[in-house]
């Protein structure tokens, strides 16, 4: 069976699955993409599959999608009548919605940029596809971390999936980890360092740069958010960890509920005063069920929070917290990340992600690809 | 459906097996016990179940298991006819392989000690349960490192499953990262901290103790192996790289054709060395594939070695190392281990097991059992 891909969003993470969709790899015959929608950059729809390096070749040269051949949608799409083979789109494009709802496919792809206020309008499109027969797999963060639950009860209902492993650590497979390697094992916390941005930061400031240099050379090499508040502020791991809470420990949190103290109160006599005691500075991001020797804050256990099957409340925290050289966590550098789950019958176990780059991100879609798939592996 | 386990072996990680399937969980009525052989302690079978409270209890006593209820067997078993339920066995009791052939059951759990020089018997027991119907399980490294290949394909065309979380790290699941996980992916190469005594015994020069008195703490803590050359010569670790190789990587190695240097030469002086240098001597497990930048030995690349349908040999190696204290595997202590894979898509990704306890060992034996049983967690 070819799974018919719609892909929603055409970004680095976008572009690099279309290059590990059009490798030369045993399990890229498994896939064809009948549909790519873009925010900027046009739409276009081939129920033939559409030709892969001609689409790259036109993203790449900022071309709109609109100039390739389209043929026809489904026969409720605005504008179907008008579609034909190889003809380009003369009537205005769907919208993405649209789409996702109207255009035959089994699974979509959800690679659109991350609103943090509100996980719009990814959310949307997940349950869209969802609710026309289709699979969900997203890199975007902001599903997971603000309507896991409902989204998931969704997908089980309609006898879908809905998968998001690069969410959280990029192509690193956490939640893969858990689901599918840690069974019978419960969840009880988490301790990690997952966001990059203020890790560098942090890292700059102890070398003796400066806090504003330390966000531009971020945003240069292209792994800060576009707004670096959502960094600094601590949006970002809040996102992540709200993510790993809900799914992990069924915590039923958002964004908002997670305790949160970003750096920007962090001064250069901070990181330096944490040196000379032997160890550093890092946001650390920690999960722990409420009950179970609470350490810090007390957000997350609120209405709404934590009121999940596994019982009892979820206690949620990102904030800078003195780490030192002899944890493995002091020696997380740059754009690496660290996690550790612990666990009712394994103990801790800890992840490290060293040094990603972007492709990771996209090999995440493509793990959630080859599970949809069935496809085994070796 | 209930699965009919039978067990070998009631070593420690056995009695924690009974303790996890005879504690109250949701999955446990997933499973009963219908055989134990032992070595020492005799041999139970009792097609209704065992009751496991009574087994625990008569191991801890040091009773032998022939005094426990025996109902019939296969009308097979050597002194089938004369069983009944509740009456002692009153004949020889038939052999474990005896056992394993005769005994009506879906799945054996292999947990005999290691023999580190072939494999057996544990390699026999679980060619025994392949060819009667019956899955395998199996917390020895000894059938991983030896004979891989050919139980794995006795068990595709059995249309049975091999498994053995447990054989290296524990109960951290390592082979189900891998290959539930990390779909897609190629490991092309590894690097790991993978034996506690030998760790142990170098922090404890390094902070001015005898190779003696480490070893002997090693064994009164219960992690050396009884024959303590087995660590300290590499054996162990070298197994461990053979097991890694010969799943992750297609090697078709065996532990004789890894590349070992043990600690047996390391003296005070270098471990004080590595110290004045900033960094610590630990025993390295490695693979990478010939071709492929190849550091040191070339051992695994002879016959035999790397015919895999991956495509060329893979070299493998145990030695003693400078580790900088900037490299997380300095900060591996204890018991604790680390393993990277280094795979095409995902670059570098890092699984640290902190402080294991021995019930994380049959804590990877139940991960087996749950996939075997299809049981997908939360």
């Amino acid at each position: 069976m070819v799974h018919r891909l719609i892909i929603a969003g055409m970004g680095n993470v976008g572009r690099d699955l279309i290059r590990l969709l059009a490798s030369d790899r045993e399990w890229t015959r498994l896939f064809k993409v009948v549909a790519v929608a873009t925010g900027r950059h046009g739409v276009v729809v081939d129920e033939q599959g559409i030709d892969l390096h001609q689409l790259l070749g036109t993203v790449e040269a900022g071309r709109s999608l609109n100039q390739l051949g389209v043929a026809p949608a489904a026969t409720t799409a605005p504008g179907a009548d008008t579609m034909a083979s190889s003809v380009p789109l003369s009537v205005p494009p769907p919208s993405t919605l649209d789409l996702i709802k109207q255009v035959p496919a089994d699974i979509l792809v959800e690679l659109t940029p991350l609103s943090i206020a509100d996980g719009r309008p990814a959310i949307d499109h997940i349950e869209a596809a969802l609710r026309t027969g289709k699979h969900a797999v997203t890199a975007n963060k902001g599903p997971v971390a603000w309507d896991y639950a409902r989204l998931h009860a969704l997908a089980e209902g309609a006898g879908r999936r809905f998968l998001f492993e690069s969410a959280v650590m990029d192509g690193v497979p956490v939640f893969n980890l858990s689901r599918a390697a840690l069974r019978g094992c419960r969840v009880v916390g988490f301790r990690g360092i997952l966001n990059s941005t203020t890790n560098f930061i942090l890292e700059r400031l102890e070398s003796g740069g400066t806090y504003d240099a330390a966000v531009a050379e971020a945003q240069r090499q292209g792994f800060a958010e576009a707004d670096p508040t959502l960094d600094v502020d601590g949006w970002d791991a809040a996102a992540k960890v709200a993510a790993l809470a809900n799914v992990l420990m069924d915590a039923r949190i958002d964004p908002m509920k997670v305790d949160r103290t970003g750096i920007r109160g962090v001064k250069a006599g901070d990181v330096a005063a944490a040196a000379r005691r032997g160890g550093r500075l890092k946001l650390i991001c920690a999960a722990e069920r409420s009950g179970v020797a609470p350490e810090g804050g007390d957000a997350g256990v609120g209405p709404g929070a934590g009121t999940g099957t596994s019982g009892g409340g979820v206690i949620t925290t990102v904030r800078p917290e003195f780490v030192p050289l002899s944890d493995p966590f002091a020696l997380v550098s740059g754009t690496s990340s660290i996690l550790t789950l612990k666990t009712d019958l394994l103990g801790d176990i800890t992840v490290v992600e060293n040094d990603p780059k972007v492709m990771q991100t996209a090999y995440g879609v493509l793990n959630d690809l080859l599970e949809i798939a069935g496809w085994g592996g070796r």
